[in-house]
């Protein structure tokens, strides 16, 4: 009897233990859900109201560069929003980890959207940088003119505005493997 | 004494059950990376040995195009043959998995190692992506010109091996899906 009484009190703290280190996993889950949530916000808005219009023209033309007249940039922007909108949807199941830290099934719909939302924004985070790149460095076999020598500002504004996307998915990859090792604790 | 069995025998047709899911799973996972090697290391071939030299020329030059004149297509045959290579790697433990279906371990390392390269094979294959929607259709605004119209069979070679490895991404996130859905079993 006094065995056995043992026993379930050791079996006890190993699952106090647990709990334990599942609540602190919760907690920077939510921390990190925070950061990512800023950074794509960032670059969505960073990028979305990037416009310039060069000081000289002409009377016919004026010389005017928006970050859709780049069908890669107008898909960074939709994807960066979708992920944040994701982010912020997502906060609510963080919290109920942090407070019910034997959740289990939102844990594992947490790992399958996050899956879905870092594909998506890696995609298309690296269609745009492709494109940014060209803009930049230009392509003299295939004739592609870096546009950057004259629209400067444009271009400093949307490779800054990538930076948000870029931060925000290693921190996707970093929940998908928190998720993992909480659900292998289990 | 005779409760104490029930509850034992039940528990064990119970641990029986979740065997047998986790074995046909990882059975599951077994043929999806195969698919999956196939799909990537037919994409890296195809795009890797792209090569078109045009039937006309002048005396100075000679029209032809190859898949590293585009630097986004050289990352895309680089990533694509690294997730190959990964997959390979990876059977011996989705072997193991069938094997041993108790193993955690190692579902836990696989989940963050498939992660990994979900997002880099998607960088690769939409950074290409957007440049070879580029190669078709241009950019009147920043005064790209579609080469397509006289790289025909280049661009149709370019195009045509994205296909494997946007088989491959799909096949990637149901792998980690399934990991997940394993490990929240145990």
């Amino acid at each position: 009897m006094e065995k056995a009484t043992f026993v379930e009190l050791s079996e006890q703290k190993i699952s106090n233990q647990n709990g334990k280190m599942k609540r602190g996993v919760a907690v920077i889950d939510f921390i990190l859900r925070l950061i990512a949530i800023v950074a794509t916000l960032a670059s969505a808005i960073a990028m979305g109201t990037t416009d310039e219009t060069l000081p000289f023209f002409t009377q016919f033309v004026r010389f005017r560069a928006k970050y859709d007249d780049l069908p890669a940039l107008r898909l960074f922007v939709v994807a960066s929003a979708i992920a944040s909108g994701y982010l912020i949807l997502s906060l609510p199941f963080s919290i109920l980890h942090i407070i019910r830290s034997s959740a289990g099934m939102t844990r594992v719909i947490l790992i399958i959207l996050d899956t879905v939302m870092l594909a998506s924004l890696t995609a298309g985070s690296s269609a745009a940088a492709s494109i940014v790149y060209l803009a930049h460095k230009g392509n003299t076999k295939a004739n592609w003119f870096a546009f950057c020598q004259q629209y400067n500002s444009f271009c400093e504004r949307i490779s800054g505005s990538m930076i948000g996307s870029f931060i925000a998915i290693p921190l996707f990859i970093i929940l998908i493997i928190l998720s993992a090792l909480v659900l292998s604790r289990r």
